[in-house]
């Protein structure tokens, strides 16, 4: 695999003068709670006092699954093609809110079981018609895991030589729910009951044949939470392996990267097991109701901005929660301070 | 007092119709989680399925608080009339937030113990210099009180007659969480320790003086939770009452209320004490850092939509969750449903 230089963002004279901006705004100290520590986060991965958002780019990266074979998803695999023409359209939720917040909205084809005409809107990075089911074999070999590492970074720097500083990443594949979980319980060390959950909406009996199915895969492969490169072969998706290789080319070049759900997060796990200051640059956009996120977030430390039991994917979750980080580099770089504006300080 | 004629937004044709149209878009069932509620609360406050958010507004209600003189806050009370100026030159967060999401802003001199000039951002509603020290007397006569839901509720009406269908309420008042508190601690029957808070922040020596003062002011007036407007009288502000009068007034016309913070919220006790289905027009933008603020939203049964850590008042929180119910409108109205995009349902 290519490697990536990824800065860690602590500087710690610039955080002194964040603080003090942020402190000599006229507000009780700490007063804007979570928008303070984002427009802390924010100015360092810019190395600025003056951070600015530009240009903010929705990458959906599609992909089937040949998981969806041993019957863990209450949709049958068509949908992802379905959904893919329903994005193109601009029917589908993730349009709905990139339209409203000003995303740029890309789709790309990872790996869809259709062949699809050329659209503006559409990146065709096709490794191949869906990966193979992982119950009994690797969804995919090491050459396509790291031919999917490689255009899923070479489509983030392209976003960003085209002016983005802020990338959202969002997915759709039915099944990944499944590979998300296998990853999880790989590299989190967690039991499997504890990562999958209903996915789009299985059954109670779905659930446990789901569980089942997954508990299977997970002991016929035996990976070791020291090779995330490989968990991600035998589990993931194309569309995962590629948010993969996109986080790490955008975390590179200082690019503020929003956190979607269940299935971006895992994706993150792995890039961060690689590169763990890839961290550094990610904004968790919201907690979604998809069990295992939760604790998928705790294990990144992470402190999720929503808390709206989304369980939608499609990338929905970070683009809802961009208005927050123009709130936050707003205040930081608009409101009066004390002193210009004439109010008095903190006495007792 | 006046009465106002507030009537229940229960509607079973049309949350069917509403319910209908959520289950047809393009997504799994439910997975839009507390958007797919915000949109049927919206569609039912409006009486349709394709519910508009038109010149949403911020009304921002200041006022100074007699109760100041015993020491209940770091900042002096010549705070609350700099305050006023910061927001009519633009500096506050409240207008950073307000210019960020379309709001239009007013500032209203509810009692503000200071005189200003004409100015066409500033409304004056001055019903005195700042209430009386509750410690011993009430903050304001029956008469004050009852002029001030008046005149709240006229400067509602005001701004629905413009054009506006979305309002949000928010004060500046250094003291005012002192009322708050109060007024918690008597409509909704719990001891002042679990009311009180550190409002801007006061120090662990000044809390305990806040809790010794307030518990004193409470034991000193034994105002029963069965009289919302006399316990207004005693211990709330001239802000607090008319915020009281714009909710009442402004759910009458079936506008949707965003609803701040700790102080915002204790209006709504007032209010909803009077009139229960005022809480229907409510949808409440985020639960606030001061310690009490989560327990009077459990009180009220509402689930707010932001968890920020957020304790500034001004209607901050309000303005920032303003994007979530544009997003709930957006997908109602925007999304294909699976029949219009040719996707499939589910099948298990």
């Amino acid at each position: 695999m290519q490697t990536f230089q990824i800065t860690p963002i602590e500087d710690q004279t610039l955080q002194a003068a964040l603080a003090q901006q942020i402190n000599q705004k006229t507000k009780p100290l700490g007063a804007l709670g979570r928008l303070e520590a984002l427009a802390m986060q924010l100015g360092l991965i810019q190395q600025t006092v003056h951070p600015v958002l530009q240009q903010p780019t929705m990458l959906v990266f599609a992909g089937d699954h040949g998981i969806v074979a041993e019957g863990v998803s209450p949709y049958p695999q068509a949908v992802t093609a379905q959904m893919v023409f329903n994005f193109l359209n601009g029917g589908a939720a993730i349009n709905v809110f990139a339209r409203q917040h000003g995303f740029e909205l890309h789709v790309v084809d990872s790996g869809v079981n259709a062949v699809f005409s050329p659209h503006p809107k559409l990146i065709d990075a096709k490794v191949g018609m869906g990966t193979a089911s992982f119950l009994h074999q690797p969804a995919m070999t090491a050459e396509q895991c790291a031919q999917a590492i490689y255009r899923g970074s070479q489509i983030a720097r392209d976003a960003i030589t085209q002016g983005c500083n802020v990338l959202a990443l969002g997915e759709m594949g039915i099944g990944n729910t499944s590979s998300a979980s296998c990853l999880m319980s790989v590299l989190c060390g967690l039991p499997m009951h504890q990562c999958v959950g209903r996915g789009t909406g299985v059954s109670d009996k779905g659930l446990q044949h789901k569980l089942a199915v997954l508990t299977s895969a997970l002991q016929a492969h035996h990976v070791p939470a020291s090779d995330p490169l490989h968990a991600l072969a035998v589990f993931g998706g194309f569309e995962v392996a590629m948010m993969v290789g996109a986080l790490l080319a955008a975390a590179e070049a200082r690019v503020i990267l929003l956190i979607d759900g269940f299935i971006a997060t895992s994706a993150l796990l792995v890039a961060a097991k690689l590169y763990p200051q890839v961290v550094d640059y990610c904004v968790f956009a919201h907690c979604s109701d998809e069990s295992g996120h939760g604790i998928m977030l705790a294990h990144l430390k992470a402190q999720p901005l929503l808390h709206l039991s989304l369980r939608l994917g499609e990338g929905t979750g970070a683009v809802l929660a961009y208005p927050l980080l123009q709130s936050a580099v707003a205040f930081l770089t608009e409101m009066a301070s004390f002193e210009s504006a004439g109010v008095s300080e903190q006495v007792q």
